[in-house]
């Protein structure tokens, strides 16, 4: 276990449990100033940045991939195998399946739900197991569900209790079940007053992009 | 920290938690005859009534303010400046976000969500987080979301996986995602023949009880 | 509490937790080869089989009859009073409901949330609380949503993000909110090269594989 500068760690925290996998290296990598709490449990075999901070009862199961400034909150689990990048912050009660991709400052709400497994009870299960790719800045609401395989386009917007089924383009706000696009977020208003665009800071490259240039 | 009188608190619990962020009072206060189970956690600076009591893995955060007979079950997480009122009742796997108020007598069964942040990543967002309004006496099915900003009218009942996108007047029945009225809860019929209404109890004052009326 | 041969169970586990309600036998029984980990609480009164294993924060209340090869991992709550069958995988964040019958090799993924209270706040819902009734080898996938009363035939399938409100015959493909029935397992293609029909090894008894063998 090798843990960096000035950490704070909390009693009653499990640091490099062991799985019962069979992994080549077992050693629990963390950056400096991590902030463990109460209750969480993080797998020998993983490797995290700096500035990692969880909230309680989280699990972080082992061959994760994680960068700087990782934050996961209350009862949130992160299976095995996955690659996350940095910024990125997980809220309560989530479930990130294995070998799931998530790219920087990604962002997902409480209850958000990840499925790696399209025909579950399959005999060829197990060798099709795969998370679905998340790329930079997207955010996902609360109790949104994502199926397998597919890609979300960076700094695109899923709302609260969405299904997301297929891919989608960079830049779009998808609702429903099953999800389906029904915007750019350059299209969103703000409803308070605060801003006229609440993604006007989001520049986005590609086709979303290029057609709200086109407008 | 000050504890009333007949507490029950097993081992593996943290009472007084330091939140890191600054708050005026850090003391935890809780009232008469508390229950609190073995893994849970409850940060300084929340004052809860009489009569507490929680599952395991429960975590309330800084800055609540809960009344008599609270009820929490494993795995919750209430967030931090919520006001809730006496009687409520919130199920296991729940994420009640900041500044949501809750009235008396209401009930949330299991992975109940609620969100607080309508932009998630809007440079604005922290100027404008405020969750929903929850009305006495209101039942929210599981599963269900509520997006913030919203306002449950009294007695309203909430069936289960229901996404709840917009303000929903006393006595409303709501399903599906958006989620709609599709009744009152005088409409409803008991089918296990235990009771002709099952909400025959419940007097509402305003619209939907006037319209029953004048049926 | 009476524990087989060969048990690893972890520290921070708490075995034969006495619950609050009056129950005849308050003895924890648990068979040879289990697997109890960090955080896991199971209540007196309850029965599980052979080779159980937990994930972490997993709560197990009383009167519950487990089969054998149990699993239930991180942050999931069996309530009171369910029978559940052998070779069962409950996944993490998931509710089972008090009453719940679960039947052989069926399996839920993450965040499934079962209710078992048609009517919350009905002052005879303490009489006509009932879990659904899962068949055996139900696959049910990512943030499902099941109601009381209703019955899974037998292998369905429930998509991730399904809201099931009524029974669903053996070998059903479910989907959406409401879920409804698209086709039968025997109709879904392996979208990886992998095999032709995922399912094909399930052999169905009933309607549902009547149809199919009329094709």
């Amino acid at each position: 276990m090798i843990i960096g500068a000035n950490p704070t760690i909390d009693d009653g925290v499990k640091l490099g449990y062991r799985t019962g996998r069979k992994i080549a290296d077992h050693t629990l990598r963390i950056g400096d100033d991590a902030c463990i709490r109460f209750g969480s449990v993080i797998y020998g075999g993983t490797i995290i940045g700096n500035k990692f901070a969880t909230g309680h009862n989280v699990t972080i199961r082992e061959e994760n991939v994680i960068g700087d400034g990782f934050n996961v909150w209350n009862c949130t689990t992160i299976d095995y195998g996955c690659k996350i990048g940095s910024g990125v912050k997980i809220h309560c009660n989530c479930y990130v399946a294995q070998f799931t991709v998530i790219e920087d400052n990604a962002f997902m709400a409480p209850g958000v739900t990840i499925a790696n497994d399209i025909h579950p009870g399959c005999e060829h299960s197990a060798d099709c197991m795969k998370g679905p790719h998340i790329e930079t800045g997207v955010q996902i609401g609360v109790n949104v569900t994502l199926l397998p395989f597919i890609r979300i386009g960076a700094h695109s917007v899923i709302g609260s209790g969405a299904v997301v089924t297929k891919d989608i383009p960079a830049g779009s706000v998808v609702v429903g079940n099953p999800g389906r696009v029904i915007c750019s977020i350059h299209d969103l208003k703000c409803q308070t007053g605060l801003t006229d665009q609440p993604y006007a800071h989001v520049l986005l490259h590609g086709s979303v992009d290029l057609e709200q240039n086109g407008r």
